[in-house]
Order: C-alpha cells, then sequence, then structure tokens
C-alpha cells in the first residue's frame, strides 16, 4: 500500500471513530487546540483537576500533556492521569513547552517523561536539545537552532525512553532512536501563528489513538500538519488569516489534496 | 404583539443597556465567550477570585457558570458567587460542561445546582440526562444522543429544581417542566466550533440580565445563537471562519434577519 | 530625525531583535496577547509558576504585567517576577484590568505598583481614575467615562510613581507627570475585540524592550495599535473578522501605511 494511502486510512480512521482526546495543556493555545482535534474529526477534552484525570483518562482513547504555562498543581495532575494512560495502555504524547528556557522547565519535563512515559515527545529543536543536555538554553519558547541540529539528541531521547521523537521546523524529523523520517512539508507563517507546535502535538494524539504503529503516527501526524499548514498558507495574508485558514483546511483536507502533496515525494 | 417582536425588543434591551455578565467560565472559551458577549451588546467580565467574586457579582446583572475546567478552588468560587446572586436576585445561567463525563463533573454539577440554585441549565442531551440519572456516561464533553432523547430528563430538572433547561442539540429543547418550546434553527457547523454551547450559555445570561421572564428569555436567546448560526455558516467554508462569521453576525444581527428567520415559524 | 522616523526605527529594531516579552497576564488573551506579540515581531512567552518567574525575566526583554484574571498565587507570582525585573532593569508594563471594579482589584493593582514600579501603567480612563481616587467605580472591565476625563489622575499616577501613564480610549493620553502626548489614530470597533487594551499593553512591552526611552515608546506602542486598528477595521465587517485582521495589520504594517498615517499630523 502506498504511503498517502495509509495515511489516508488513518486520518479516515480518526474521521470515523471521533476518539476522545484528553488535553491536559497551556492557557495559550486551548481553544485553538480543541479547534484543531474538532476540525480533524477527534473529540477533545480538557480537564485537570486532579479528583477527575483518571476518571477522564479511563474514557480516553489518547492522553496529551503539554506544560506551556505549567504549575506545581498542574504538573501532578499530568504525572497522575500519564500514569494511567500508561497502565490503560493507550498513547501518551507530551511536548515539552519551553523545557531549557527554566530550570524549573527542564526539571518538570524529565520528571513527566520520567513518570508518564510518553509514546511520542515533540518539540521544537531547542526543547529536544535541553532534555538530553541540560547546559543547552532555550529562548523562551521558541528554537534557536534548525531542527536538524537536534536530531543526535532526538535519537539519544528516543532510544533512551523508548518513544518516539518528533523535532518540529522548517523540516521536522521523526526518530525512534533508530529510524529516521523527515517531513518538508510547512509553510514559514505557521512559526508566526502562537501554539502551532502545540496544535501539531494535539493531532499527533488523534492519529496515535487511532494507529498502533506509533512511529508511523507520528509521521503521518507531522505530514497532515505541513500539508494543511501549506494549504493554509495560500489562502493568508498574514498569522490571523492563517489560524482561521488552518482550521478550515484541516477540517476540509481530501484524499486528494494528500495525494497531490505526496506524490512530489515518490 | 409577535414573538419576533418581542425577541427584537429583548435584543435592543441589551444592546442600550449593556449588561454585566460575570462569567465564571472555563479556560478553552474566555476569548469566545467574551467576544460573542460583547458582539451581541453585553459587557462581559471574568473574575473567579474567591477574594472577588462576591463584589463582582453585586455589579452584575447576571452570572453564568461553567464548569468546562473545573477545579476544587473554582467550585468554592462558583458558589459563593451562586449564592451572592441568589440573594440579589440576579439570574444565574448554568452549564454543566461534561456532566456525566466523571463522578467529580456529576456531583460537582449537583452541588452547583443545590447551592446556587440557577434559573436556567443548559447542557446537551448527554449531560442533562447525566444530571437526572446519575449511571448516565457521557463521552467527554460531547453529546452521545440527540436532544429529544433527554426532553423527559429535562422535565425532571427543571420541575425539581424550578427552573428552566435547555437541551441544545440539532433541535433546541426549552422547558420549565410543563410547558415546551423547541428551537429549529442552527447548522451542523456549530458542532464543529468548540464552545459553542458555552457560547449559547453566556448569551442567554445576556438575555436574562434584560428579561424578567426567564423562560421568554432562554427561548430567545436559543433563537438568536440558531439565527446566528446560520447566517455564519451560510458565509463559513470550515469551523475556523465560521467562528469568525459568528461574531460578525451576532454583532450585526438586524430586525429584518430575525423577522425573516422566524415569518417562516409562523 | 521625523518622529514617524524614530517609529519606524523602533518598529524595526522589534523585528530584528525578536524581544523575548514574558507575559503573567489573564486567561482571556493569552492567545490573542501571544498572537500580536509575534505579529510585531516580538518573542512571546507565558510563564506565571512560582517556580520559574524569576529565570523567566532573568531571560526577558521586558515583563508585562495584566491582572485580568487574578487570583492570590498569580499576584504573588507577578510581584516576584516585577521585583526581579526591577532589579535587571527591564521594563515593566503593567495593566489594571478592571481596577475599582471590586476592591480585590484596586488593593492588588495599588500593591503592584508598590513593589514592582511599573516603567508605564496602561489603562482606560475608570481605571486610571480609581488607582487615584479610590472611591471611584468600574463597570466590570470597560471604562465609563472618557479618556480625557483621566488626565489630572493620569498626572498625578504618573508623577506619584515616577512613571508613563497610558490612558487608552476614542483618544489615547500618554504622560509622564508633566508632559501630555495624546495619539488620535483608532477605530470604534477596537472595543468591541475582547482584549485589545491588553493586546495594547503587551504591544507596549515590545517598544519598551527595545527603545530606552519609555515615554517614546508608549507612544509609538499606542499608534502602532491605533493605525493597525484603522488598517483592520477598513476591512472587517464586524468585531470577528477584526481580530483576525487586526493580527494581519500588525504583521505587514509597512513604513508607507505609517507615514501615510503620521503625515496627516504634521
Amino acid at each position: 500500500m502506498k504511503m498517502s494511502n495509509k495515511l489516508i486510512e488513518n486520518l479516515s480512521a480518526i474521521r470515523e471513530q471521533a476518539p476522545l482526546v484528553h488535553n491536559i495543556t497551556n492557557f495559550v493555545v486551548m481553544n485553538t487546540t480543541a479547534n484543531a482535534l474538532l476540525a480533524i474529526g477527534a473529540s477533545p477534552v480538557m480537564a485537570h483537576a486532579l479528583h477527575e484525570v483518571k476518571d477522564m483518562v479511563n474514557i480516553a482513547s489518547a492522553l496529551v500533556i503539554n506544560m506551556g504555562t505549567l504549575s506545581e498543581e498542574w504538573v501532578e495532575s499530568m504525572i497522575v492521569a500519564g500514569e494511567k494512560a500508561r497502565e490503560r495502555k493507550i498513547p501518551v504524547v507530551f511536548d515539552p513547552v519551553g523545557a531549557g528556557a527554566t530550570p524549573y522547565r527542564t526539571s518538570s519535563a524529565l520528571r513527566i517523561i520520567e513518570t508518564c512515559k510518553p509514546n511520542i515527545i515533540r518539540g521544537n529543536a531547542s526543547e529536544i536539545m535541553a532534555l538530553v543536555d541540560q547546559t543547552m538554553l532555550t529562548k523562551g519558547v521558541d528554537s534557536s537552532v534548525a531542527a536538524d541540529v537536534a536530531l543526535e539528541s532526538a535519537k539519544i531521547l528516543a532510544s533512551g525512553n523508548n518513544c518516539v521523537v518528533v523535532i518540529s521546523g522548517e523540516i521536522d524529523f521523526i526518530t525512534d532512536g533508530i529510524k529516521v523520517e523527515s517531513v518538508g512539508f510547512g509553510d514559514q507563517l505557521m512559526a508566526r501563528v502562537t501554539g502551532m507546535g502545540c496544535t501539531a502535538t494535539a493531532v499527533l494524539g488523534a492519529f496515535a489513538a487511532t494507529n498502533p504503529n506509533t512511529f508511523q503516527a507520528a509521521v503521518f501526524g507531522m505530514m497532515v500538519m505541513g500539508i494543511t499548514g501549506e494549504c493554509a498558507a495560500s489562502k493568508s495574508i498574514g498569522p490571523g488569516s492563517m489560524q482561521m485558514h488552518f482550521i478550515d483546511c484541516l477540517y476540509s483536507l481530501s484524499e486528494i489534496e494528500i495525494e497531490k502533496a505526496t506524490c512530489i515525494l515518490q
């Protein structure tokens, strides 16, 4: 089967099954994350109370943990939810937003990885490098280096934690520690819309919820993000319209668009 | 007076009086809720600190409680605010987001209803049913059944709590336990925009703030949501543009559009 | 050098340096604030945990404190962050959202001013007046009086705290207690988009981060807000499209547009 066919199959599974994706994420992106998950066909839920995260994980098909606006209580909830998700064997996708920017971020990220054992970790180059080399500094939440610079770190992180690591950037890299796939879709306007990386993480949750092959789910998720980004950018005149068109394009993304985009690769 | 005239009168009252609607709501929808209230002519305020909710209720014309991203501290504030609103006899509108999804959500919702005695409860079918039959399960925050299935539950909930219950869905139902009104406006694209139900709840707050007839306010609020949804959908190509056009249409909603939409009903 | 040239220079510095602007702000506007800062060329970060605010301030070029959805823990973090920013001598911009609406808001605002010694305070007329005359009442977060009514209060506030005070309204006023500058750009549709004032505060943070002349940075920031507002309004049919176009216009704001807008003034 062609890769594009498998991607379309995975996307169709999301649209048919509408998997419940439980997000413990940051305040900045909750609205856009929920809208992206609805647009792609998933059913998003945001819940962070220690009193209920286990019960919510219990009915969810994937858990997305994003530490963008982390605080002590939220990290506790993330860990409890993550442990429950491991127990239930549903996929956990982790976004170490701003790892490397402050010691608290780096140590919280490492603690979450240690306890929740995410199936997929997605970050920008600086964040991924900071998780392996704690002397690496991140400038806030934006990367200061290109994605390929972090590839060795990503492999170490993936091997050491038996997971898939995604570095997003102009070219995205996906690795399980041994094999590496790159995805070259996307548009530079994506970097000007806040939370586009967080959206990618949530979308990976929807793909992983409906595809037992985690590596493939990660590749497909990043491909869909990139193809959608190109579609949206072609209609946009700035980051404001980009944010809107991205949701519209994700909603209407068709087999033909996917095949057209991927055929160039073959 | 024709119903459409009364609706227009209620809408004009909102636009002229700009009632202060105090929202204790969830992180996902705060921005869109505030924008919807501004668009319809109300003055929104979001405040949740235990230190100030009483004082904020004191200057408000309606209180909207939405438990979407609930936690212990927030529920305390909701209850203190709700009790103050009862004391001041300003309308309280309650949105039991995700009731039925976790025991914590269901019990918190029941506790809020018990203590705050809301004038209007608005939820989807699953949520309303979960408040009456606690063996009912909700899939996250999206309903798993059609609105009419919940009608008997809605009547029981309304009678038992002396309030108006709104079930939103493809057709909305409004009941005070005895009489039932249905509203058939709307578009299926509304379900693909996150927080559209939360927006409805907030809009009901604006209508109830300016109309002492709570049942009528609830019907008018749902009619305006539906008519606006149809207007917005006709201009939209997906949920991204839908979210934007909804605010524009709510802002510019005219007497003529309301009369045109309602005359079909007469 | 013409004022417009200096403004363009300041804007170019933001676009070239991409200053890290650390925001401790409210839940309603986090997404739009981050997008506005990205659109103008700055690098936004939102972080509020007591565990990390000092470290984040340590790598930031400006700190923006906005108390829109304040609570006890957040105010503590604001103060710790503000004190660190003073120590590092990076600009602190403060938005006393809703000061005057509740005693808690007014006292928290005064406490933040006392401890963080902001370089710029931006509010609407009601908020600024409430900080000087505590018998003044604010209706939620919207002003009940025109900007010029608050001018005397603004001067007292600026002189007493050795800072620049900005009153935003149909005409904006900027004062250091002695000199007063007014900015007449803008459009009334801006008041219908939630958090437009909060966006202004964040934009002032970006200007102050790249311009040691705080008074001038405040004037330039408000001019850019107003010119962008006019540009966006000319393309918008309501507050929904206004929110989108504002970000697009901020992103693409050109020297020619700035010169065209400001030449009318000369």
